[in-house]
């Protein structure tokens, strides 16, 4: 059995810099709790791990019951009200926003500024997307699937940004919607490279493959779409969290018609669960 | 045989304007001469009307020999530098450029002066698409057909603006062409609504009769894609500049195998022309 695993398979730049963050900043000797705003990424396997070493997630500011806390703001980021109210406890906020999702940020504050209104192409109940709400005061119209056009009349002027994750196909089928009703539209394509690219080499490897696995969780939009993407392509597309849920499939498939195996993985798969992978399948 | 005529025959409302202010201001009593910067609409049987009426058609500045002269801009307006080099000769302006064209142009100074690359969807060679060059410094890229897209590489951020009378078809490829290369983009819709309406109207005549007769200029861009969007539903489709023109397609004809005829104008046909070749049908 030949193995073909993706080179863009696993942590993106965003994910990589906030879990190194958190993994080094629990391994410090301190007082106080760390805590993590919402689920540092979507994996299980690593949020098991960053629990052992410490850090407690809080889902609402609720849950952060001390003032002064040390507060992780996640890649996905958050929305600016959310940043007055940690304000507000003193919280020590560490905010590892993935950049490319800051930027994102800053667009939708400074054009809600000038007036116009904001539309988020992206799955409207995803972190990502909910953070990007809170900086124009969550008045935002968000398409993504099965839209309702009308929602776009009447509208003068337009700022549009992508969640970072989606497809440039949906990105252009939402833009070319958007330019049929509307006048005067800034358009930012937000799109992460890291998942354009890492889409392309997963089709690249599943044209070429009787089994295509995707490792990432269920919860994790870049891995659903990867695996979308995949299946596409090879029939046999597989999603698993990691090698114990693998074993599973493996019991079902028929294994010696397999010749040739791709991986990739989402961006919040930690390399060890990809490597876990491999040694099982070898 | 059944004639219908389109609602949306003839003048819009710029060339109207342009037209009846030119008419007016020629009877009225003056020493000057009137130039108009350009032919003040592409239509032969209009400007020898108000050439028979004193208005004297300037293709530049050297035509212009006396300072202080009376000079109307006509509809499709013209670049920044013209009315620099008209104030230089203290030239009394009657500036009748198209107030939708009027706003192109501000877009295009605004965002210019912001850094913004011009993109202008339309014809090159068009007096409406140079005069909206006019205002970003001759630095526009100027797109319609045999696109070469590398144009559009290493752009940061572009500022796209429509000629007013191009197809929404022409302006979707065009900015889809736009969306995969640049990453920021403020897109303004200029299209002329009177364009697209005349145009869904004369489709909408077209389909059911047996002749089509499209009135106006070979010269104007607006009355050619009248004529190109009628061929394409009613294939005995011509184009004539009045009724004169129109004699000799008759003498080709088979007019007794024609029922009903459908007939609209481009937005540089007046009224009187129609009216002759409606007369001549009957």
């Amino acid at each position: 059995m030949e193995i073909q695993l993706a080179k863009k398979a696993g942590f993106c730049f965003g994910v990589k810099r906030a879990v190194e963050t958190a993994d080094s900043l629990s391994k410090k000797e301190h007082d106080d709790v760390i805590y993590s705003y919402g689920e540092i990424i979507h994996n299980n396997n690593v949020l098991e791990l960053l629990k052992s070493q410490g850090i407690k997630v809080a889902n609402s500011m609720e849950e952060i019951t001390n003032s002064c806390a040390r507060v992780i703001i996640r890649a996905h980021g958050v929305g600016k009200e959310i940043y007055n109210e940690l304000n507000g406890i003193n919280a020590d906020i560490i905010d590892m926003t993935c950049p490319f999702v800051k930027k994102i940020h800053d667009i939708v504050n400074e054009y809600y500024d000038k007036g116009y209104q904001i539309i988020i192409v992206g799955d409207k109940d995803h972190p990502e997307v909910i953070g990007i709400n809170g900086w124009c005061e969550n008045s935002a119209i968000i398409l993504y699937d099965n839209i309702d056009e009308s929602k776009l009349n009447n509208i003068s002027k337009a700022c549009i940004v992508a969640q970072t994750t989606i497809t440039r196909q949906k990105w252009n089928e939402i833009i070319n919607l958007a330019i049929n009703n509307i006048k005067h539209i800034v358009i930012n394509d937000t799109i992460c490279n890291a998942t354009s690219t890492r889409q392309a080499e997963a089709i690249d490897i599943a044209k070429q493959v009787d089994l295509m696995i995707v490792i990432g969780s269920p919860k994790s939009s870049n891995t659903k779409k990867l695996y979308s993407v995949c299946k596409e392509f090879c029939e046999a597309t597989y999603l698993v969290e990691g090698s114990s849920n693998l074993k599973q499939i493996m019991d079902t498939i028929n294994i010696t018609s397999i010749q040739k195996v791709g991986i990739t993985a989402g961006a919040s798969t930690p390399k060890w669960v990809i490597d876990d992978v491999i040694e099982l399948l070898k």
